[in-house]
């Protein structure tokens, strides 16, 4: 069941995505026991822990460029004893060359190269993949909408979660707001193709080589 | 024109109603400039300040039962040069006995006593004058609703707002969310009277001193 | 996974619980394998099945007094293939009778009886066991916060959730607010003895025969 | 006083700012009672007369290409017996050419083109003046705070206001929810000088004619 508490994660100054957020956005990855996992700013790794427990017969490459991120990571997998994560300290999207194809991408932070880091993903993404995003900025969401619009082979929905948790302060329930956040789920479809282009024989590799050669070539 | 902004404001450590929180407020309550109006809970004065503006010609009570929040209205009612602001340091509900008959009562704070501040209210309250209330607990606001539900002269509407401000961060729009606040507002009307009752003829003071003596009588 | 589309549900003129809703709601129940689940106020019963594919070697009992919501819930079993779903068409709290002890009580809709259900739920949930309510109104909200509190043997967390779907129009997206709904998560301790209670030499059946004991008692 | 209650326009099916957010855009405008004031997408005029009973001695220029609109205002103009508005058929960022020189601009609607508007709206705005923009679509937003970033000689603040309504259903109340909306509110400030220029003594006239040719040859 995913929602483990977010005091369980041991954490330090790394920003960590909030329980709910969490919650709903592996829900909205949608996630299988064999899939490949790529988790873009892992921060504490609490995306990626609980990712790797659904994920139980797959792989999650959790990714993030700070070096205290990394040490965290480490620490909660052993802690949550989950041996499929595969932590790579290095900067997106340059990380991403080191990673196989995979089924869903789970992004927590952009540092400001959101579309930089899609292009990256769209290579790696199997066709009927998802990329659920999460953004504290207008102007990271906003690249991101642009380049979902942009591209010809994505369907998508995009939102704003507020939370605002009930403090118990002296027998009153006072609101306290959390930061929102908006969450982008996309949806992989395979790329249209334009309808008078002669389809010559393949042999049975066709359309996942197909594919991939259209991604690098892009 | 109100809305003054929050940094204008000499504040200690006394929770401050904020500049959008307070200009909703305040448009809510359609101050007139001869009105009286009374501020309970008053804090650093912030909804006083903008009430003295418009009523001025009227008087603005300023109630508070913590020190440091006299002295910060006073220094306030200085800065912004407004002269009919009367402050009253002591607790709601007794601090509205010294209060003359109002038409606007503001309640930025009710620390959990605002039935009785809503009964003490309406017994000074014109007809046809408002009350508006800014809740950041969902007891109060229960209660308001809940005492207006069986009040049977007053109209009102009731919302929730929430502010998310967008700090610029290195170039980045970044959404900081303010706590919600409730803000009900309800007008006063003439009391219902029951239609079986036999109507004796009275003089011209009728409905006048009816209503103070069913409001003395509740 | 949990996160079923709204669209997939059968759904008529009877409410249903939001999938982003549902998702938070079911990932605060915590609901293991073999649990035994309430559904209150099932409506499409979208909870109920999200649940009964968790609970796969438990029960979900879905009660709703609405004919129109029986026959939803029915249908929606069947498409969704999940077959240990017991459907009571009878209102809430005199069903929740006709149920067994039970782990997790989800109350979706709770007609305005929420004090009653609570206490009907309360002798049936296990120690260990968790309450997991939507609201929409403030008054039931408060009444349940009021019952925590007075409860010895809960803790709880509560929260607002807004969402703003971002809608495509003509390429820009745009945003469309759903309403907002508190969860409310209590999880049941063992009740407090007052501390001058001589305690007996008891069998290692001690917490469990005296807690249900308790229950009954009540 | 600001704040007039929305069923007292005269609304067709054109869209119209809602009270609470009319009411904020109006005090973070800050009107005076002699200021040019520009409204763009003026819709049913409900800014426009909101703004010309403040701006009593000046003038509102109510822009909007909708015939539909250019009806209602003039129809709420006359209700609201205001006679300082001058209506204006023709769509921004033209139709600002008609314009004189203004202290405030308030841009309720945009239609796709903010970047052109701000930059005609710009020419226009004398130092000090002050744009309120509310905005319904991330792309308009996003565009308008990369417009101010990129702009030397504005300062500003943004934030989403979301409201939701307590309605009573049956004695309860039900939080409804309205679309949120992004308020922007920048202020214009003498442009910065590059520090090595030579300063030549000028007539007292300098700043005014200065910063007016700048914005002509911009």
């Amino acid at each position: 069941m995913i929602g483990i508490e977010d005091e369980k994660f041991i954490r330090g100054k790394v920003p960590m995505t909030k329980q709910e957020i969490r919650i709903l956005t592996i829900a909205k990855a949608q996630i299988c026991a064999t899939d490949y996992v790529v988790d873009i700013g892992a921060g504490t790794g609490s995306l990626s822990i609980e990712s790797a427990k659904i994920a139980e017969h797959g792989y999650v490459f959790a990714i993030d460029k700070n070096p205290e991120a990394i040490d965290l990571i480490t620490q909660n997998a052993e802690k949550f004893s989950v041996d499929n994560i595969i932590i790579i300290n290095s900067e997106a999207p340059d990380a991403l060359r080191q990673v196989p194809r995979i089924d869903i991408a789970l992004i927590g932070g952009s540092g400001g190269r959101i579309v930089e880091i899609l292009n990256a993903i769209d290579e790696k993404l199997k066709t009927g993949g998802r990329i659920v995003a999460n953004f504290i900025t207008i102007q990271s969401l906003a690249a991101m909408l642009d380049w979902l619009k942009k591209s010809e082979n994505y369907i998508y929905d995009a939102m704003q979660i507020q939370i605002n948790k009930l403090q118990n302060v002296g027998g009153y329930s006072m609101s306290q707001a959390l930061n929102p956040v908006h969450i982008v789920t996309a949806k992989k479809f395979p790329q249209k193709k334009s309808p008078n282009i002669i389809k010559l024989p393949v042999d049975s590799q066709e359309s996942k080589s197909n594919i991939s050669s259209v991604a690098v070539n892009r």
